[in-house]
């Protein structure tokens, strides 16, 4: 790999979810050919691909690191605890400092919005120094009000700092995605807030009109009404210079080929979000 | 009307929308003959019964009252100050204080969301004073986060009151609905804050799963998610003692007759609702 063929593109990260169709090894490998250096990773690619020790392998072996685990939490599920150690042990052997959490919504038959969010800190409470005596930093993400009945009761990133700094730096931190929280009145100030708390930062654009399935919205950054170039400053001023991860839920880039994505990811980043 | 008929619905009224295959008249004989003593009414409805002053004659002449006019707004759409005006006239003309603001989306083909919001505190401004002397109170209403792409930029009750709170109180207020607010780890601290802004209360519920059409997902009190009694004492809390508006976007209940509809409403109304 040259360095002109990686320049404004050192930082990009490919999250798995994009490239559904791959196993962990075809989107390692296309990573290496397109020049992408980070692989955000999740559990059902990871188990398929042999588990963590011969996943990271796998990763660590094209010269490529592993941005994110995806994902823990749905704290509001029986057996989340346990299920969560694992995934920090997981996060761990795989060489990740960041697992990613979506947090749960509403426990089935329930409207006590209240009582759900106070479950999903006390379960950041018991899982936190488990996480810190890893070397893994809990990552809470806030989803956008649309999914907090169903996915996530954490819904801005005021909220989410409010819970992450109940705890220690480098044990719980929070997640920026793009898409999440591109609306909210107090996305700028939070940024700045946030500080040494953004654990990740994520980037998908909203567009229009939403699709018949809310959760496969998510377009290639530049196809939305997302403003990237202030956003990604905002958060490079808050002191993030870790990976950007593309993740994209998207039918219609599920069905084109990954090597396409990956290019159309390169560009879009180079245009929309590197800074220059 | 005997007095055990109306207890426990004295303050609900029928938002048009949701009987939307009723013209106005329909709508109001349904309300009049089920013990509802409000109407919340559509500017396109209004028109179609032959204009304000005819319409106000209808409810009037019924007995019942105009709670609202639904709607003005649409700021970021060119065309939209003079619109609004008539709106106002519209909602004097009608004998209603009440004219509920959709503020409108990103302009076609814009990323300023920061510049959209501004637009909206411009028309605001250049309406408050027009309403306050045709005696109508301009109410912001937030909409979910899911519509600030395409048909409000104001997407909380906190964004909404910082925008009211620069003009006299009976001049703007906000609204404040269910569907839109529910999972604000804000709300209840701003209804508390509200106060006196509180211009209505609108009520239905999240349903899951969202439907196709984002639009029409929502269902009847106690169909959901919402926790609608604390949210209604809250309200109440704050000092709210006008009508409670029942308006559903839902192909479903559009489905259904008029009749039915007005029935399960009274009935949701008195076991979630009203206050005992």
């Amino acid at each position: 790999m040259t360095g002109s063929t990686t320049e404004g593109i050192e930082r990009l990260s490919l999250n798995q979810m994009t490239t559904r169709g791959w196993s962990l090894a075809e989107a390692v490998r296309g990573c290496a050919e397109a020049g992408i250096g980070g692989i955000g990773v999740w559990r059902d690619k990871v188990e398929e691909a042999g588990g963590a020790v011969a996943a990271a392998k796998l990763v660590h072996d094209a010269g490529l690191s592993v941005s994110s685990l995806c994902r823990g939490g749905f704290f509001t599920t029986p057996g989340a605890i346990e299920d969560n150690r694992r995934a920090i042990e997981e996060a761990a052997a795989l060489g990740t400092d960041t697992l990613v959490l979506v947090c749960g919504g509403l426990p089935a038959g329930s409207r006590d919005l209240v009582g759900a969010r106070e479950q999903v800190r006390d379960a950041l409470g018991e899982l936190a120094p488990y996480a810190g005596e890893h070397g893994v930093r809990l990552a809470v993400e806030p989803l956008h009000p649309m999914f907090c009945a169903d996915r996530a009761v954490v819904s801005t990133l005021a909220q989410a700092l409010d819970l992450a700094e109940q705890f220690p730096v480098e044990q719980v931190g929070v997640v920026v995605d793009s898409y999440h929280v591109w609306w909210d009145p107090e996305l700028y100030r939070q940024i700045d807030r946030a500080g040494a708390r953004i654990a990740a930062y994520q980037v998908c654009d909203w567009t229009l009109p939403l699709p018949a399935d809310a959760l496969l919205g998510r377009g290639h950054v530049g196809d939305g009404v997302i403003d990237f170039p202030p956003l990604s400053r905002a958060v490079a001023a808050a002191g993030y210079t870790g990976w950007i991860e593309v993740e994209l839920f998207n039918q219609e880039v599920w069905d084109t080929p990954g090597e396409l994505t990956l290019r159309r990811m390169i560009e879009r980043h180079r245009e929309h979000v590197a800074l220059r």
